[in-house]
């Protein structure tokens, strides 16, 4: 006889790429997002015996997600994923919660053009919800914002021990991806605005300091969200350090007081952080699944 | 005056890719991994104040799993990393614990030739640990594992809504990527036999029933994998369902009795899941940050 | 005895990625290319013989290109390969030609800082340079822009037989990622400005017109580029039409008037095509290797 | 009045993901294959007048290459490129060749089970034929294939100027990812054991020489290939120079006779060279395209 059981367990459709457009007037508006839906309850049967009467299908998920795209329309990523959720968890008793997450990718248009876009936005926008029975946790975030100092940033006074050969530095390229997830405590706010605003000042804050480390970029960056934006408790960075080492020109004679750099691949630092609001709980299996760190 | 904190942390070094040549004799042996080293434990000043007295570099950490490849070896990438850990650990007094991760990829010899190989594994091998105080978690796994029956797989019985059009199907093409991860409950066992002999149980047990749904696939290779090696706590599998639909060939006057197939990229069904050993806890927050889904 | 021969052959150093600070004064300036070099010659007996005695090794070439980096700088990549031909093909007798290429990432200023910046261009800019003799041919290009129409976008009177089954339309949504090169007929010219303009050009015409087919629009963005700048002869494009989808929502019982749709991966259409200054001669060996089609 | 022309140009539907299984018995077999069809031809109007009467739409041109792989079935790669090749040429008056690519991903039983497959083979394998009116230029290949030689490999004798620091070794790691392409002088032959004896041919040759230089080991592997199949008359090899540094361990107190390596990602060597039977012609126009370099 068996002697296992089902543990955690969530199942759905990925990767759904719904394009919106709203076409009410000669001047367009586009929402590109790419959805991924996953349901939790009750599924033990299908697992352990076979049976499907409780598992709603991912096809069927899939037509939800396009079809709620015409019925709730898409006014964000985090408003089309709460519209989600209460679907599937009102639709059908044994699901209890799930996780919902999308992606946004930006256009903009090209000459202030009616219905002509480029995709613009460095960064991947990104959304994600979690419910499970009461309790909600919503995040918004964005990944792939590549962005670099040329001076103004060092790094001394660390340890050395034997495996130790790293020179001390007070002037080097930082260069990261910034990669971002900020959890809400409330589900009611501007959207739009927050993202745009958060985005501002993470942009901002890495330009207005020296960098004793990515460490401390990464922590102020996230301290000045937190002060500045309420509704948000916590932030996250997973964040490389992509090396740019200075390229040796001595051997040809040539001088090269940080001018010619060469961009490594592999190994990357690899520095991730979160900032929390003083009075506010961290929620670490809130991002399991979700974020880049535990 | 700031009302933030830092939460949880790690950093290190990122995707090492170590190449390890045993030549001892004429007969060669390669090991090729990518390891990534994070450390725990007390870094608030680098963060909050910009001081890295306690920051072991990133450089130090690569420099350090470079050297210990030699002096140590790598008999296993398990046993890697539990070497890893002992010395980060042991080396520098706040650091509490990490997160080592590898993968690696597997060679076969070229016609059974002392020196040349080929890149022969499909999958990638994983393993991970992470150590905190005094409290260990090691992983194995793999990921990329393409498998497929043309037959003897079905999807029915599942509830129908307004958004439900999936027609029920006795026979489809059943192919998904196998990504799984296992937790063991010790971290003394041959480490290179066990994940040998799980790919086995897992290769083996996909072949050997009809499936009613990946669901109940995955349960079973989870099943097997618990009964027959009791080293093995937990384990979880994260496979997409990879769509292989009949292509519509009456239109053309043509039979397709399931002969003609269209491979679709996206979306996916992804069917996630973990199987524990009946008397075993479940280690849910030990498998942030490592396994695909919390 | 053998009966082969050596047949074309070229070989060099690939993906030196290059990133350039210009810091005479606080506003810093920068350029960030993947440059790759290689060598045209007599080779003959390295690959029969053996002997290496006419290999410039791959790591010198590596060298090289850091070190012009910083002798004759980058004033954009155009002069920059042209300065790489110059050397290698002076340096050593028996280099007749090579062909030299580079990607270009566009930065821009976070809020007009002096040394801060973040990867803004959503297209990759490239450039490629001939050498065989007396004989250069220049490129230039980009890669990676994505545009979208809403509307003003069909396909329709195309030829039916039994195999076709795609309904005509008037209004679709059209959309590519632009990938282009266009060879000039000179090496003395405004790289800077002429790269700029060619872009607006491409992406002007795109919203400027009712699009027919991708056929067609690709061919008066390259009859318009020939036209207005008369230092380029032949302009090529390689276009996905990225397939959107008109998602079914009436068997929900919902309209759909062109506002919800699915964004297809594969398969795509691939259009491609030269556009030709009428008094000029294509060039189709020269684009081999360099352009996506011959 | 505009003073363009319309060029070289082709269009299709790129990317179809076609699996055939043939199941006429209880032992199933598959086929695997992403399919690419681009005609040639006179589709001068849909470029200069957006008339679309001689545009095969690439979705009729996608229906066809489904219906094909059951009319006519998928006996070898290459066979079913040149019955697509008929069928366009013959359908259509105006379409006068055309370019067919396709890759194949090779799968293997698990356990010799009759309906259970993984996805086993390393290398991805290629065909492609060019139509031009009566001119048929026909190719197999593979690419992916990651081989490695721990020894037996160096790289001496090359010239030095003031740009060369690398030292010469008799004893280095050499890798590589082979990517070839190979021309037949006929479309008559059996493309399944040509195929698998190419790729032996390949392999046994990499091993049983010590390596002057990667252009010599592509020269080698190839005369042979070309000396034992007569019916290929030119074979290109695009290879990069995989490098593996040895890690400087000394700085620890450790020795390292070449048993610790980096592997590095780039730059990389690349090493490209074509190897022609005596008495044929070189066929540089047909492979603009197809293969990877001039």
């Amino acid at each position: 006889m068996s002697a296992v059981r089902l543990g955690t367990n969530q199942y759905g459709k990925a990767e759904n790429r719904v394009f919106r457009v709203y076409r009410d007037t000669d001047r367009h508006e586009v929402r590109d997002l790419n959805v991924t839906s996953q349901l939790w309850g009750d599924f033990e049967t299908a697992h352990t015996k076979g049976t499907n009467e409780t598992i709603v299908a991912t096809d069927t998920q899939k037509n939800t997600i396009f079809a709620k795209s015409k019925e709730v329309g898409i006014s964000s990523p985090e408003a089309f994923l709460l519209a989600l959720a209460d679907h599937f968890t009102s639709e059908f008793s044994w699901v209890t919660g799930g996780k919902w997450q999308a992606e946004e990718y930006g256009w903009a248009r090209i000459n202030d053009h009616d219905h002509s876009f480029y995709r613009s936005a460095p960064e991947v926008r990104t959304a994600a919800l979690t419910r499970d029975g009461d309790v909600d946790h919503l995040f918004s975030g964005f990944h792939g914002l590549t962005v670099l100092k040329t001076t103004a940033s060092g790094f001394t006074g660390y340890p050395r021990d034997k495996y130790t050969t790293l020179p001390e530095t007070e002037d080097r390229i930082l260069a990261t991806d910034i990669a971002t997830r900020w959890r809400y405590n409330t589900t009611s706010l501007d959207f739009e605005a927050t993202y745009k605003r958060v985005k501002e000042i993470i942009m901002e804050t890495f330009t207005n300091h020296y960098s004793y480390a990515l460490q401390q970029t990464l922590y102020i960056m996230g301290e000045e969200v937190i002060n500045q934006v309420p509704e948000i408790d916590e932030i996250r960075f997973s964040c490389p350090n992509k090396h740019h080492f200075t390229y040796d020109l001595e051997r040809f004679g040539l001088e090269n007081p940080n001018e010619v750099f060469i961009a490594a691949d592999r190994p990357y630092g690899l520095i991730e952080a979160t900032i929390v609001r003083e009075d506010a709980q961290e929620a670490p299996t809130a991002w399991a699944g979700i974020a880049e760190f535990c």
